[in-house]
């Protein structure tokens, strides 16, 4: 029997996803009808999605099996009470690719002083500027979900110590973990680089705040492609002007694209980036949204399916 | 018996060495008597050495055994007519360390174009900048010794198609090595991303020259962290010029300190590292020296001997 996909995640990207689809329905022997349009909500099997798409009422969708996300944030979607289906997050390799490839370079920025040298080019040869190696050089990943881990493995590969921080107590190979307040403390008093890759739920708004500003040490600096609203922008300039912090590279903000008269663009310590450490490529997200639909029609667990009361 | 050797890396080195060395031998279980004066030269067993040190005439050292350099460079000794006997670099593992972070930094600011974003704090959100997978990145390196084949390992686990090239043929696991004349020419004309780790050979001097940059895909980048005189200055700067090359970091020249005056540091598209792309680390040198004077004093072959044939 034909399963019907409703492509709700948003008009304007419906001609980049079709064809990736449907190759993957295909690739996976998959017998599915992709439509953009939903005339008789109660014959869709599944909804693509994406969170802030048109579509918010799901109760129409009475014999809906799941929501498949094409993205991995789902704060803007959790909450949603018409939503009694399964909610499934996206985890797309490429995704995590070029969240390391972020993460990996913007760390070694920092680490190789980078900026300094970009900004030194005036005939001055200052060979002082030999960095420590990155055995010296702590990184603490906060979050160890798929994308927290594939940074710190990318991390300890290049000699980084990298301590990890979860909620719940997890343990990643090569990684000195810790959880809980207690071990937040403890993992920002060594970190002299900071990654925030945790997910977007109420306890995690505004973590970075003054107080986990000033744990650090002095000096260090903050890389955030994970959700703009961790962290509490007055703190982070408060700190940067104070030297606490000595430099913060931010990918995602509570609004955006960023206002240009947000005080973030023009600070001289922050280096802004539009939202590209991760991006969802179809290609290969279509491959898992097509494997969710294989296991939610022979009856196995979904992939990355969202605990609602974790809220990720 | 007593163990002597000489240290003749230079007076204004002594003080950062002499502690590290002693440490090494007495970890190694080496009874050696290390000296910064030979007032017998026939009774020094090793020298140890830096190119450029005042040090030139090795004949009165008849009875040493080998000079054991303290760098991995070795063009300025080499072909000392003095030098009779054997002759080794430095492989310093905290070097090929401090490569691979400077290669891996540099080659990650290339691909995510990080200098893009440094100059685009204006307010405009340019979310179009989403830079490709490093999958779709091909890196070259040019020479596949022990910092080259470190730098290559480095980036194929980031997921950089690598592709090598060396002199004689070489087989380096994930990389597609070419050799020789021709397999230069097919290694250049893939390459988004050059990385030159060439020794400094009389058939190495000038290799990236006009016709080598124009092989290139237009709008590739080169990475020098070699040594100087690979390049052709005039020919890299035509080539930046005319935008057949996008962009160069270059961390050695054929004058160090490189003068003021030189144009390669008001270049709009040239970043100038002051020689610091690869350091060597006394504490972990010490201890190769130390291997290498157990091996000379047991007849084993030493570590790193230099082809006086080859230069390297």
């Amino acid at each position: 029997m034909t399963i019907t996909a409703y492509f709700a995640a948003g008009a304007e990207r419906w001609p980049t996803w079709k064809e990736p689809l449907s190759a993957a329905f295909a690739e996976a022997g998959l017998d599915v009808t992709l439509t953009d349009t939903a005339a008789d909500p109660a014959a869709v099997d599944y909804i693509i999605y994406a969170p802030g798409s048109p579509l918010q009422d799901f109760s129409p969708f009475v014999n809906c099996k799941a929501v498949l996300n094409i993205w991995a944030g789902v704060e803007r979607i959790v909450g949603n009470p018409t939503l009694r289906i399964p909610l499934c997050r996206m985890v797309d390799p490429s995704l995590s690719e070029g969240m390391v490839e972020y993460v990996t370079g913007h760390v070694l920025r920092y680490h190789l002083d980078i900026d300094a040298h970009l900004a030194g080019q005036d005939g001055v040869w200052r060979h002082d500027r030999v960095p420590p190696l990155a055995g010296e050089r702590p990184v603490a990943m906060l979050g160890l979900g798929a994308l927290g881990q594939a940074c710190a493995r990318a991390l300890t590969g290049l000699g980084f110590p990298v301590l990890g921080w979860s909620r719940t107590p997890r343990e990643v190979a090569g990684v000195r973990c810790h959880a809980g307040d207690d071990g937040f403390a403890r993992t920002l008093a060594e970190a002299q680089i900071v990654v925030t890759l945790l997910p977007q739920t109420p306890e995690t708004e505004n973590m970075i705040d003054a107080d986990a500003l000033a744990r650090l040490p002095r000096g260090a600096c903050l890389i955030n492609p994970g959700r703009g609203p961790l962290i509490d922008d007055a703190a982070l300039i408060a700190a940067l002007d104070a030297g606490q912090l000595a430099h913060a590279t931010l990918d995602v903000f509570r609004e955006e694209p960023l206002p240009p008269e947000h005080p973030f663009w023009a600070h001289p310590r922050i280096t802004v980036t539009p939202h590209i450490a991760a991006e969802t490529r179809p290609r290969t997200a279509a491959r898992v949204i097509a494997e969710n639909i294989r296991r939610g029609e022979s009856g196995e667990p979904f992939l990355h399916q969202v605990d609602t009361n974790r809220g990720y």
